[in-house]
């Protein structure tokens, strides 16, 4: 999402939608659920600091902070132990800070239910309808139906599939069997460490080490030193998809990966003209463009299928379908040196 | 040149050409030829301060003020009144501090030819030779020949036009005997003062009285009580068109008004996807795009054809044909009462 986000300031930390940062949204949408010492936050060392002036409510001691990242895998590993410690029976759930979610209430009832399935030693994953083939998602195949849990169905995850050619997104589109993989998993606590032992065993080792020292005066001395070995590996290559008693359950809960500006624009009341316009405006003959700004007026005459993103520093202008393009413009950046806009 | 110029930063004191306001240059191209006290700047009280401190080698009491603006014939009746009583024989330059002149060499030699021929009694005015059917400029017809004063050639001025048609344009353009009118005249100021007293009667007794209270404690008083009565015209229409003696010397020194964000594109140097740049930019298959920023990087991908133009607090982006629209912009500006964007 550049210019907005940049090294030092990651998408969860952005008002993309209204008012709130995408993490306080995602704070916001669990509150209803659950206290906020229920709330653990994983993240990086240098986005502590912005995050928990956001979710003021949480205890600090529930920032586990990563040394730095190692995949999704380790992660999910890291905070898995000391969520342990707190309560071996300890049923989590893995949910993301950067993705949007309309229909919050749904989103938290099919929390309820995927509790439920998980109790039982089941690892669920939380399967979103796919709104079109997209080529950017992971798959999840739904197998053997297990029935209806608090009115939502649960599917054995037959096949995890890794980001998909457009031909095979088709395909798995049409059949109606495939959800897109959201990245949110709920489980028991000693279920996942069991996957992580039979499946990612030396990462065990590691994850092991660093419990051993949680509560003591040694415990960030040890991660510091640990951390950097461990190999880097995401949760579904790592664990989801050799893993044993998968369920998903495929919900439709307006979720969105908020990935491209494009995105973010379909979540986003548009004008007559079919126009998105975040901060001050004054258009002419403008059409299908987003303008995102905040306090800077854009001016607009003539224009059709443009983004046009406004911060404090940088300003970007392209048309809608070339703003993967973004990625070129930051490597020409890091390339040319001028790291005060990266 | 919105969004740069405003009510409160007109365009003299914009840095459109380098890092040199326009007023700047305008001082600095006469520096060579006059000493700072021999220039004069008629001008609103609201853009002394600002004027002043751009060219800190003029007397203060060479920024003489217009109460409120009322056409450039009362402007330069002002003026002239201010040098007659520091030499009642002075021959006076009247030149704009809002135009662009790439040659100044040769438009001080200009200006030492015209001397030469005011001397004479004549009201010269400077004709800027066309390069192109503009509609935006009034013209001069080129009448007899009164022969070359140092190698420029002086005509009588047959005929003064409005801004023409783009067919009459067209045909003045090609005969070749038309240019526009720069509006930069020169004269001696006993011959306009006579203009002034035979075509402007009312104003040239406001005028009087006005001089009558020179290097006095009345007369600012003075002059704040008659200019609100003084009639509005410009010095075309009021002075030039029915004036005796009136020749024009065409020259072509690289004059611009700068009226457009396309006509200052013109004015600076291109790069090989005949862009103009100013200030951070990085694109991806950006063409004949104007990119005006100072400080914060603009980023282009896949444009062709555009204007943008970032300022502090307001931004625009159109095509190039369309920047006329610009002033439809200002307009619901003013309407919609968004008064700090004008």
């Amino acid at each position: 999402m550049w210019p907005l986000s940049r090294r030092h300031r990651p998408k969860q930390s952005l008002r993309l939608v209204g008012e709130r940062t995408m993490f306080e949204h995602a704070v916001d949408r669990l509150a209803p659920l659950f206290q906020p010492e229920q709330i653990f936050v994983v993240t990086g060392a240098e986005h502590v600091e912005a995050l928990a002036a956001q979710a003021p409510d949480l205890p600090p001691e529930n920032f586990i902070i990563e040394p730095e990242g190692r995949g999704t895998a380790p992660c999910i590993g890291l905070g898995t132990i000391h969520l342990r410690r707190q309560d071996p029976e300890a049923i989590m759930a893995v949910l993301t800070a950067d993705h949007f979610i309309a229909d919050t209430a749904r989103f938290r009832r099919v929390l309820v239910a995927a509790a439920q399935v998980a109790e039982e030693g089941h690892l669920v994953t939380l399967g979103i309808a796919p709104s079109s083939p997209s080529t950017g998602f992971g798959y999840i195949k739904q197998g053997e139906s297990l029935g209806t849990v608090e009115g939502f169905p649960v599917f054995r995850a037959e096949r995890f599939t890794e980001k998909p050619s457009l031909e095979t997104a088709l395909h798995m589109v049409e059949s109606g069997e495939y959800s897109w993989n959201s990245g949110m998993f709920i489980w028991r606590v000693d279920r996942i460490l069991e996957e992580f032992q039979r499946q990612m065993p030396e990462f065990y080792v590691q994850l092991a080490e660093i419990e051993a020292t949680l509560g003591t005066s040694g415990y960030e001395a040890t991660l510091n030193r640990v951390w950097p070995q461990v190999t880097k590996q995401t949760i579904d290559y790592g664990v989801m998809e050799g893993a044993e008693d998968v369920t998903v359950i495929p919900v439709d809960i307006g979720w969105s990966d908020v990935g491209s500006w494009t995105s973010l624009s379909e979540l986003l009341p548009a004008d007559e003209e079919a126009n998105v316009v975040v901060g001050p405006h004054v258009g002419i003959d403008t059409h299908e463009t987003l303008v995102f700004g905040r306090k800077r007026l854009i001016a607009t005459i003539g224009l059709e299928g443009l983004v046009i993103v406004d911060t404090e520093d940088a300003l970007l202008v392209c048309p809608r379908e070339r703003e993967q393009e973004v990625r070129e413009i930051v490597r020409q950046l890091e390339e040319s040196g001028r790291s005060k806009w990266l």
